[in-house]
């Protein structure tokens, strides 16, 4: 386990964090950096900092999300933050509130962090224009288009793996095409320094002219795309969009694409898989797979505590720009 | 922005906070002079206090409200105390519990403070006369009868931007009939000294015999009754009340009763517009009023968390009968 | 009200809080030293202790129970933990995740304690297994099986009522078959000698050969099975389960199971009555008697809130094996 590649960054960060199509390299070691030192604190007995007393969290769920939204409520919470949670499918957009409006509502509560998850992809962002406030937008997750803290906490668990991102070979597989995972997760290993980043799967899952618009290397053939690779993140499935014609069934996706221990013997020897969760086993990845000693899937989740408080501590601590 | 008009107060505040038509204008100035103070935290990067430390504030909604509910939450832990909330819609009445033992369970759980939501009015005001502890129920509005928080923090925003109620004409406009926003804003008007408060609506949607039963002036012609006035309040309209042959859809009642910006040339020229959430946009207010010079419809938001700082602070602190 | 007999336990607790099947009397005389503590705490104005300061308490609910939530969510807050609620029913599970994935990914956020709720028997036990941290699990309550902190709590309120459990004589009266609640009773009562054990209700309610099985006397006439008893408690009738010809109508059940003064008349004269929650008045229990001189129904709340932090503090805080 080595140490991130990590030349300190002096500059400010973005008063935001919406996305890592835009974000130098600098900026992610910044927030890798401070992650690296709460990966220590999160297996301490004592796992609380007074970084965040007397600042406010809120949650802004408009989708909802067990995993992203807890993580995000104990980074908040270990730092010592007061956290609300809102799960806004359920709030005041049903009488007939913009959610907008709600955004601007929740801002007069003068939280330092909003953090936003919503369904449609640039949410985060006209939110954070309508803000006249301090008060840093973090983005959870906004349609198709990004998911930045699981993709850095992806960097991070390479990084604590297998030490820098240069020089390595990635491949996603699975409906890239639909993925704000897969679309911040390109943008951090290309900003990071990754020798290649492949997409897998069926054509219609792939980012349409993928290879010149994201400088990504497409395989449809997932035992030739993974020859080699020095890390494997699975996508889950999303069923519910692979019906129809031009998809294949459940069992047949799991034999072209999912993830067994035959297809991992083509990656490299020390290969990394990972996951961003919720897994459907048996869909894209084997249980002897997921279980299975290059999984780090679990890793990452902790991982991702710490990214998490890493972003907080950075944004609604006061450091931002 | 000006003081509170404000003697001090030395008599002890009521036990409970039910409602405001038979509380003092010396009780009200005591919650708005800590609430003034407290106003000022919120806007500080530590917004914390030790106030209640140690103290358990349970939410209890029966009735679902982001906006209520979280103003409630996050007063109680800016002010450290532990917070639970409980959506009672979804919880032990469903196992056939009456609404009354969730009440007594919870107090026998020692919170320092009930803050209750429910749909029939005068349910705190039961729930209050069953307690047998040193708690305090807080009405965080019932049916159609009171919802004092949000009245007080319309009192604190008026007086933070013009001074004392004392001589101020006030208009209310919308379904004044069935809000409990209403009702409680026409008691701490009057007992502050407003000179007027005018109801504004259809005939169906105000109150029978308001003039002489509340000390109201009614109009049915909206620009007529915004004459003049110095501060304007509109309602939500609550659409599933205006079905029916006896009220105007929606679109004509924009037409009729609608705020836009020519109709807020009716009143005075520094005129306050205010609205307690969540707006309807094109329905009771255009959004070049709710977005203009003259409203202060965020600051209410934040003013509301002052005001439950303060009364949390208040009852839940000890300091009560 | 005598303090309880608990000759001080020099062994470890278990790591996990499962059920009171095997756990000795000594554990459990620990816990209650603890929660006898806890018990004058709750009753300060300072209900707070620093004692999990900076550990993290996950309450994960695969079935939903306000109450129990509750008692778990308030005992880590005073304790000074970090408490994150989970409605697993609403959660990645729908998204096709397991529910052992749910608990593995929840495990890598560095909990200390893993409160878990489900409806299948057994449940909290495979997730204990699978657990490779030091993080306790403790059963909320799963299926038919046990349901041990809310067993614990109404020996606590017996013993504050009566001293020592030796040569009681208890009667549970109602659905004993399908109860985890009776179940973990049954066993605590045993352990800790009380005098005799009674079950009361109709065949169809009774767990199958109850007597030489569970070491318990069965009555399936009340009156009969009341006389002379130290303590009565109650079962919550799940009305649910007794539709089909074999059980009796609700107005039937309450004729011949229901509690009402009369039947109180039957039990020793400072019998103690005692219900878990949430109650259906007027099926299984008369509101004379819930509300009557002889009920602790309501203390035992305020018990189950000391047990939940003793339990607590003994895993969650590091004490444990």
């Amino acid at each position: 386990m080595n140490a991130p590649a990590s030349p300190a960054a002096a500059d400010a960060l973005p008063r935001h964090f919406l996305g890592l199509e835009d974000v130098s390299a600098a900026t992610i070691n910044r927030i890798l950096e401070e992650a690296t030192r709460f990966r220590h604190l999160v297996e301490q007995p004592d796992k609380k900092t007074d970084t965040l007393k007397g600042r406010t969290v809120i949650n802004l769920f408009f989708e909802s999300s067990t995993r992203t939204r807890t993580s995000f409520e104990l980074a908040g919470k270990r730092l010592s933050a007061d956290v609300i949670n809102i799960n806004a499918s359920a709030s005041a957009t049903q009488k007939g509130e913009t959610w907008m409006d709600t955004v601007r509502t929740l801002e007069a509560m003068t939280p330092d962090a909003l953090v936003i998850r919503h369904a449609e992809s640039g949410a985060p962002h006209l939110a954070a224009g309508a803000l006249t406030s301090h008060c840093s937008v973090i983005n959870a997750g906004d349609g198709a288009h990004e998911h930045p803290t699981q993709a850095l906490l992806d960097i991070l668990t390479i990084q604590l793996h297998k030490g820098p991102i240069q020089g390595l070979r990635v491949a996603i597989v699975g409906d890239t095409a639909h993925s704000r995972v897969a679309r911040s997760q390109i943008h951090a290993l290309h900003t990071m320094g990754a020798d290649e980043v492949r997409l897998i799967g069926p054509k219609t899952l792939i980012p349409a002219a993928a290879e010149e618009a994201l400088g990504v290397r497409v395989f449809h053939d997932a035992d030739a795309g993974l020859e080699g690779v020095d890390v494997i993140i699975m996508l889950r499935m999303q069923m519910e969009r692979i019906r129809g014609a031009a998809v294949p069934s459940q069992r047949e996706y799991f034999r072209l694409y999912g993830l067994d221990r035959r297809r991992v013997g083509r990656a490299a020897d020390d290969v990394l898989v990972m996951h961003p969760g919720p897994m459907n086993r048996g869909v894209e990845i084997a249980s002897e797979v997921a279980d299975g000693p290059y999984s780090v899937i679990l890793p990452q989740v902790t991982n991702g505590l710490a990214i998490r408080m890493a972003v907080l501590k950075l944004l609604a601590g006061g450091e931002s720009a």
